[in-house]
């Protein structure tokens, strides 16, 4: 979203093997104990979905127009926390970091990450973006994990539609791979 | 939230048992499957975080005075789709509907509960509601499987705070419990 959007920004790491994100310092920071944290002058904002509804306003892109789109917009960011991200992030974290292997877990978030992937697969069969033909907070919430889909063993052969969606946000002005804006992730470090 | 705002409403039954959800019929009412969804002559919303805001500002009731207070109640709603009754309602579901027993999947939901519960007593802590002095539907979000702790394995005298929280909602006019905002729930049924 910050490069989408021209920001001069510059990325922090947070070492989530080394719990800093349970330390009593980052809890500072953030009372939720997760990642992003944007911080912009005096300004501290947590949840990536208020990032960026708050970067959609400070830059004039990607919102909405009025209570029915912003509404539109927070219907796929819910969906995005509660069973889209939310479980493709989980499963990707245990089985491309934590390596722990096949487990009932893995077994669990894989049936709900790749039900949710479908409905997405369907919603995008009928539109270019999630909202209509322009591209929408609600689109740089859910495609933020997938431009590493074996990383949680995906293919976007089987979601055509996804596949398509992303080349599309991929090639628009400003975008970058996620990895290149991580500095310190260990996946890409230790893929090279 | 509806007996709060004293709505005229009347609840309609969506069977998970028989995968209605799942249903060809029901996935035209709510392409994401899920319960609930609100209709309202021809309006027809979904993401309960949705129907809350929507209803906030139909009934001036519980919702923010700027976008400011805006993002603050969205930060809460987003953290309990993600990591607070996400992870509470389907540990519930295993332990109390499914009735799976203990697993290696009822364990990793635990782990991620009790560390949302413990994160959301400290910051009650330190104040009446989750922002501030007044009721907001962030509130309503996150109470809303609160009610029946033992059917995830949790005491409120572990959680103090959360447990008082939970008493100064229940003592608001049009309060009513979930179940009984519920006809044909099969818990209480099964209870009594």
């Amino acid at each position: 979203m910050l490069n989408l959007c021209g920001a001069d920004w510059t990325p922090r790491f947070v070492d989530y093997f080394q719990r800093r994100d349970a330390h009593p310092a980052y809890r500072e920071i953030n009372e939720m104990g997760e990642a992003p944290v944007l911080e912009f002058g005096r300004e501290r904002l947590s949840q990536s979905g208020v990032i960026l509804d708050y970067l959609a306003a400070k830059f004039g892109r990607f919102g909405w127009r009025n209570d029915e789109e912003r509404r539109e917009i927070l219907r796929w960011t819910l969906f995005d926390n509660h069973k889209f991200t939310s479980y493709i992030a989980t499963l990707r974290f245990l089985m491309s970091l934590q390596k722990t292997g096949e487990t009932p877990v893995t077994e669990f978030l894989r049936g709900r990450a790749l039900n949710s992937l479908g409905i997405v697969d369907k919603h995008l069969a009928a539109q270019r973006f999630l909202i209509g033909d322009s591209l929408t907070i609600a689109d740089v919430s859910l495609c933020g994990y997938l431009y590493w889909p074996d990383e949680f063993g995906v293919s976007w052969k089987d979601y055509p539609n996804i596949g398509r969606w992303l080349d599309t946000i991929a090639a628009l002005p400003g975008w970058v791979h996620p990895y290149k804006l991580m500095p310190g992730h260990p996946l890409p470090e230790k893929k090279g």
